[in-house]
């Protein structure tokens, strides 16, 4: 193929620099095709009348960035997808605004489908009063001294038996208390991922995790997520050109999908973290709210050859008003993670970690979560039964599980335009142009019920499907 | 001058890339010295039989790397002192024992001159608990929600007033509440500093502080200070040559070393900053432990160029366990410092905020700094005839607050060994070498007082008195 590109000598840059960006806009403005062959570095340097190591260079860059690929023997090839997989790095941020930027102050006017936190109303404030007297008794003021920054002690050894009930087995080594999931993403970032390094996220996923992986300088490569986990065979493929260092998963009640991996793609996802050395950071921040018999176990369960990096947040079973999570981190990048929670904060709040420590020996928490997954699991089903009959058209994914569903609005109907409608009405919700970069968000929206009860349910989709149906009618 | 360098045309690596290896290789042995000049494009280029844009390349790399530096009209110089100066970001970090990696169980065996946050029989778990519970009355779970990431709004307000008394004027908008200090200063890292920008710290320095940027990949330069700042030429100097994105600087009682900058010096911190278009990040972890009548003011009071994000821990005047701090931000940087908070851990626990908010509204936490202030200055007059009296031949700057004493070491006397030998004996302090890379930290011991009571202060030093002169004698 023939490239019209041209070096001019009078420019600054360098003519290998020249070339590079003439071709990397090429492929970014999408003249130029995924998979099309670049032309060989012979006759490209003779067309230009430049050195062939000039040519080398500036494919050796293209690689580097992740925009051409070399298949041995055969030449140099644009990476396909590649315009819609990498993030720009350079977009702005989408939070969630319920999670994100709340006050509670103003909160009680609204019905909020957006806060995937318990309601306030679920928590036993008279329980925590009694376990942190018990705590001020027992350590006084010395609750609120600096802790060894991987966690205190006695709670890391009661999480060691709480893991197990989840099917993970580790030692009280492996396990580090942090300060809320947002935090052990970030610290896996900055034990991990150096700048220009490849994480993958699934599409969609927590913006909070990409702000994250942002930061560290990452490309970021979505991976589109089916009902059961991603395709399999994109999948490998998408490791093979990427090469990524990390991959940033949610396998069960996926944010905000709600979709599940199946049991043979988690062990999948396994097997090809080993083949093309990358670890997992799974993500479990509601696989434990499960509202059916079967057993559903995280891909750490599965593990045996330390490829996941296991990050579990109290914000959903608890309150997230502790701050704390904990992770189960392999042996061989401890001393990493340590060094980047000391970076990040020193330590997390000793009085908080022995008041969780408290509640898990006395077995307060086992009972709150029971607790939460009965109340939780009649609000589920009450709001599959709600949106089924107020947003007529809607199409959505029933996981059984988790804090939200995943809503496929009808086609008619845009999620940022009925957001803005019900809004008004004192009726939010998270539309899906919070978890997608393009237009593709407008047609879903996430509906949380962990902080609605049944009334709020009814009458708040009442209102949404008001909306839904005006808005069909607009056009 | 000519240089003995070779292109290797077999080698996969480009002609530029080979030269930059060579001259940053010779700079870096020592080779070529400080302000020694490079040869002229020219007359290099036609040495080596190459482009003279090759030779461009290789010094703009070299620049960029900061080796080298461009004089208008007269060419190409080595920096100099970059050997000194420069971190090396591969070296292992180094964290003080007590603050970082400790653990309550243990502690009480021994006498700690390590850790430099209050010794917990200061703090009244009584009013603690009264606060608490009034919290609990008016807000219930609702104190356990997620928080606006900025900060508890009404806590925002609160330390409006409580930095005006410090000599600051800010609004509401301007406050951060962040988890800690060591967050706070992760987050301006995270907001300002990209892989490769220089940042100064002031020699010796907060390990912490370094670390956060480290992980940034910033390069960082030393600067050596004085018992009133750093010396002004040498500041500027360093200021043209590497050109930094950021000070971090403890003007006030500097941690280890108890200086403080001279009014002066804080004026001319903020001229620079100005002309040279550089941050300053104020950490005033203890510029209100002050036990004279003297005014001391933050460098923030004398700001009016938006130069200064300040930095106000409430660990060493209330205690480290609640995990708060706040910062004052210039508008300019206040949304990618947000962006950051979020990215770090979302926010900070809206618990502790509003329990932090009721004792400076209830005037409880202003009791409590005075009643510190006045037990501190005890400890500390006792530690200064204490230390005169025990380890004969130690020099030390009396900064008259603080938490800390700075002990320059009689010669024949090794920090790190008097550390080993009296941990043996139960007595604890940080040695010199956590604080400096190199052989200087031999030197040097911070003793702090925060954590010890009188009884202890005498106990403690007449231990540590003795093993200095048996090691005095050891040779």
């Amino acid at each position: 193929m023939v490239l019209d590109l041209r070096i001019d000598k009078n420019k600054e840059e360098p003519a290998y620099f020249q070339i590079y960006e003439q071709i990397r806009n090429l492929i970014t403005s999408g003249a130029l095709k995924g998979e099309s062959k670049l032309p060989s570095i012979r006759s490209l340097s003779s067309a230009l009348g430049v050195n062939t190591i000039t040519v080398v260079t500036a494919y050796n860059m293209l690689e580097k960035d992740r925009f051409v690929y070399k298949r041995q023997g055969s030449g140099t090839f644009v990476i396909s997808r590649g315009e819609d997989l990498l993030l720009n790095s350079e977009q702005p941020m989408y939070f969630e605004p319920g999670e994100l930027d709340m006050e509670n102050e103003y909160d009680d006017d609204y019905i909020d489908f957006s806060i995937s936190a318990p309601d306030p109303k679920l928590f036993s404030v008279k329980d925590f009063r009694q376990v942190m007297n018990e705590v001020l008794e027992e350590d006084g003021a010395r609750a609120f001294m600096y802790q060894r920054s991987v966690g205190y002690t006695p709670l890391r050894n009661a999480l060691v038996d709480y893991a197990r009930e989840y099917g993970i087995n580790c030692c009280a080594e492996d396990i580090y208390v942090v300060s809320g999931a947002q935090q052990g993403i970030d610290i896996i970032a900055k034990a991990l991922v150096k700048s220009g390094d490849c994480v993958f996220v699934e599409l969609p996923t927590y913006s909070g995790a990409l702000a994250a992986f942002k930061s560290r300088g990452a490309k970021l490569v979505e991976v589109p997520l089916n009902d059961d986990g991603p395709g399999i065979k994109e999948l490998e493929r998408l490791v093979r050109l990427f090469k990524p260092v990390l991959f940033y998963a949610m396998p069960n009640f996926h944010n905000p999908t709600g979709s599940i991996y199946s049991v043979r793609k988690k062990k999948y996802m396994l097997l090809l973290a080993k083949k093309y050395d990358f670890r997992i950071l799974e993500d479990d921040y509601s696989g434990d709210l499960n509202y059916t018999d079967s057993k559903l176990l995280p891909i750490k369960a599965y593990d045996n050859n330390d490829r996941v990096i296991y990050l579990k947040s109290f914000s959903k079973i608890f309150m997230p008003g502790f701050r704390l999570a904990y992770m189960a981190i392999p042996e061989d990048i401890r001393r990493k993670a340590a060094d980047a929670k000391i970076a990040s904060d020193i330590s997390t709040s000793g009085l908080m970690q022995r008041i969780l420590c408290k509640y898990i020996e006395k077995g307060i928490l086992e009972k709150h979560v029971t607790y939460l997954r009965k109340e939780f699991s009649v609000r589920y089903l009450e709001m599959v039964r709600a949106i089924k009959k107020t947003i007529r058209g809607a199409k959505f994914f029933e996981p059984k599980g988790g804090l939200n569903l995943w809503i496929n609005l009808p086609d008619e109907v845009n999620s940022q335009e009925l957001y803005e409608n019900c809004r008004e009405k004192k009726v939010i919700f998270s539309p899906g142009t919070f978890y997608f970069n393009d237009e593709k968000g407008q047609g879903y929206m996430r509906m949380s019920f962990a902080a609605t009860n049944i009334d709020e349910i009814w009458e708040g989709l009442s209102i949404i499907g008001n909306e839904a149906e005006k808005l069909k009618h607009k056009y």
